[in-house]
């Protein structure tokens, strides 16, 4: 259960605003992400929130991996998104595709700043 | 998207084997218990691996929210547990169900000692 979980903040996005709209797109997005950096995709679950007026609203969904999980959660009203990566290394130090695959998946969102934190996971005591 | 963001690693588990080692009774009690403490469930994806020999090895699983994620990693063979819950407060304060569901999601896993973190996400830079 030792791991690396990435947390990201993502404030004025500057991609195309179906990154932030289009479930599909972003689900797409996510696993294969996961997959070129090396990480073992085992399903994801995504939703895509309509407003009041039934217009589109926003995503929000999770890669599970073998590895643990990406989540993904878009506010297109805000032009923000948060991004959770959390990846154990029972099978090895994942944590240089951890880091590889988060760098991926905010750029995808072409944050104007961001707020990032890092927090180890599972560490044994002694 | 300003929310609170709850961690927690759980060691020594001492609850039914069961609880670590059964998908669709995790992802049961999950998904309910994040409905009894009044959130919105959209989703959920659950996962059990199973070792080389055939044996069940553990589960990971995420239920997918209105207000954002709960994830649940499980380590049978080391009695663990990691838990994140990523709650939102967009459509009004939901840190205290928060707390209580996560107080909830712990205590069904009867840790013998729980590292917990607790991460604020999402707030506007002024």
């Amino acid at each position: 259960m030792h791991g690396l979980h990435l947390i990201a903040d993502l404030h004025d996005c500057t991609c195309p605003a179906a990154h932030l709209l289009d479930r599909a797109m972003l689900a797409h997005f996510c696993a294969d992400a996961c997959r070129r950096h090396g990480l073992t995709v085992v399903g994801e679950l995504f939703h895509a929130f309509t407003s009041p007026d039934g217009e589109p609203a926003g995503v929000t969904g999770t890669v599970v991996l073998a590895e643990s999980h990406l989540a993904v959660h878009t506010w297109p009203e805000l032009r923000a998104v948060t991004v959770d990566l959390y990846v154990c290394n029972y099978s090895g130090d994942n944590s240089t595709a951890a880091r590889r695959l988060f760098d991926t998946v905010l750029a995808h969102f072409a944050p104007g700043s961001v707020d990032k934190k890092e927090v180890a996971r599972g560490h044994l005591r002694i």
